[in-house]
């Protein structure tokens, strides 16, 4: 198994990637290919001693996506950038899961063009960490897709539902609608409409979930489109960056300040790594056809090894497979959601293709996973 | 000139609601009307000693709202209810203000019915205040409103710059479109539409604003729907909590804890009070013709008497008079967007309306404003 690491990808590129690339080469012994423009890419893992004893191989990519870059331009201008490269490594079967801190929208935008999407997805969806009261909760869509139809939410809940399962390993996780009031009949039109789908399931939806719920974490996975999930994660990081900066003035403002940190400090050390993205390594674009990780733009390379870290527990969890399965065993229990999406997936053949008995089957009679590459095919 | 405040409205009714109105009543000389079950307000009013020498009356309503009422469903069936009689009382012109720490949904279906709107504007909007690192910033709309149109984000701005100008005392408030990043082509569909139609005004428009920026105070006005602005706002209460009880554990759980908060305790006041809601006294619902305060729903009394006060500043300051000069100037200066309005509100004589001259003149050509009232009335 060999993961592709966007050597250019991040605000602080190629320094952090090559560092991340590095570390989790030599502490989990992870093949590495590193995408990007060889000489620089060279010149920095140089820096490392003992990067040339390191399961790290450099694939050449002359043009490099800035973090300006428009996505649909990226796509046709830039076809030889590190991460259409990366990714298309990874849709050849070379490579099992692309890892980067590069601009967003660019990832989304060739992911979609080289992986496409697993079978009975619409559009993917960016699958964040949050930490709160009781532990951690997921957030699903963070940022990937903005006016979305109630399917493609529908969607996201059975995803947010698989994830949850195998990477928080919560066997049943709880699933809420993120609205603007408990009740049924709260929420947008969309929202209604995804509220009546999700009822239908025998997943554990709990039904809407206020914004005051959020960080109580009273829903292990909470389901809203990327318009409101990019706002509420970013609002969330400017409001944490507000007390924050109010936190460190009273701290540094008086004596009393300066006595109150000293006697706090590794209390609040151990808060902020709770709460800090680079321990949680990046998030998935789940619905791929491939493993896809996303990382913070400002990462460090100790968040790029934690990113690459996870892209391999979930080729080794085989997420895409268990998506497909759950998916598909959902929608044969209901027939008519099951004829919904299939209106939206592109031409594929229905008869052929007939759902599973149960949800998890092991084996999915439309498809099989190739254990190494987390990528699924056709029979 | 006569406040109403609610007194069965919110968690703690009528107890908060009666002791903010003596409050207001006793510190700031302000006439109040206080509606609900006249006992019940009466037994509460007897607990103060003076509150026989204050100028508050009791008008009896014999039918209560509950928190979990449907607000569509209210409307028609409690037609006696605290609401119901206080918004008739301003409408009526015997009081200029209505205070509620009641169901939102329902105060917001009542004004609708009673107050109307003010010429030009489609909907109301709840316009909150946000503590930032730059000081105070407004955002609207906070829950009033789901599946806005542009053209209703579209008078938000305008009622946001009105609210900002006068209210904060900002002679050219910066105006922020919430949105998933700065670039002048990101958004959803309705974002676009309004991005193009704030762009043509002479407004102080910043373009869009992301959800990082909102707490570090970059813009003075927020725009965003009622969807969006409710999980915004209630999601930033949610990370408070979580970080005030992840403190407060720091603090009581070891020695060091228990010094440090020692030393850092009259900072931590300061800074509760710089963000706690009750100091802010309410929102007001922007956009009926007439002032309605929103208070939250567990406001103690200081909350409510604070409402109080603002519901009278922004009497004084002739709120809703200079709403509908700003809508009717804007629109002058943009004969589409003035028809694209025109088209919206119910059947007024338009050649007769003809908007005014330029933003803020002193006398608006289609209406006059009682001094006393908020209300805006029809030549």
């Amino acid at each position: 198994m060999k993961i592709v690491v966007d050597g250019m990808g991040g605000d602080h590129a190629p320094e952090t990637a090559v560092e991340g690339a590095v570390l989790a080469a030599r502490e989990y012994g992870i093949s590495i290919i590193l995408t990007g423009v060889e000489p620089r890419l060279k010149e920095e893992l140089n820096k490392y001693p003992d990067a040339k004893d390191l399961p790290i191989e450099i694939r050449h990519a002359e043009e490099v996506v800035d973090m300006h870059d428009s996505p649909s331009k990226v796509v046709r201008s830039k076809r030889r950038s590190s991460m259409k490269i990366g990714l298309d490594l990874v849709k050849g079967g070379e490579a099992s899961a692309f890892v980067s801190a590069g601009n967003t929208g660019a990832v989304l935008a060739y992911s979609t063009f080289s992986l496409r999407f697993l079978k009975g997805v619409d559009r993917p969806a960016i699958a964040i960490q949050l930490p709160t009261l009781k532990g951690t909760s997921i957030l699903l869509d963070a940022g990937a897709n903005v006016d979305c139809k109630a399917n493609q939410l529908f969607q996201f809940a059975l995803m947010g539902h698989v994830y949850a399962k195998y990477f928080l390993e919560n066997e049943n996780p709880s699933i809420g609608l993120l609205s603007i009031g408990e009740e049924d009949s709260k929420g947008n039109e969309t929202t209604k409409e995804v509220f009546k789908m999700l009822k239908r399931t025998n997943l554990n939806f709990i039904g809407n979930l206020e914004g005051k719920e959020v960080y109580r974490g009273n829903a292990d996975v909470i389901v809203c489109d990327g318009f409101i999930g990019n706002i509420a994660l970013k609002i969330s990081e400017s409001l944490a960056e507000m007390i924050g900066t109010n936190l460190k003035e009273m701290f540094s403002s008086s004596l009393a300040g300066n006595l109150g940190y000293f006697f706090m400090k590794s209390k609040f050390t151990a808060f902020k790594k709770k709460v800090d993205y680079s321990e949680k390594g990046g998030a998935p674009l789940l619905g791929v056809n491939g493993v896809c990780m996303i990382a913070h733009g400002s990462s460090s390379g100790k968040a790029i090894k934690n990113a690459i870290a996870r892209a391999k527990e979930l080729i080794d969890k085989k997420i895409n497979l268990h998506i497909c399965e759950d998916i598909e065993s959902h929608l044969d229990d209901k027939g008519s959601l099951w004829q919904q999406i299939v209106e939206m997936v592109s031409g594929q053949d229905d008869e052929e293709e007939k759902p599973g008995e149960k949800p998890n089957s092991e084996e999915s009679p439309s498809q099989k996973t190739d254990d190494d590459e987390g990528t699924v095919t056709k029979k």
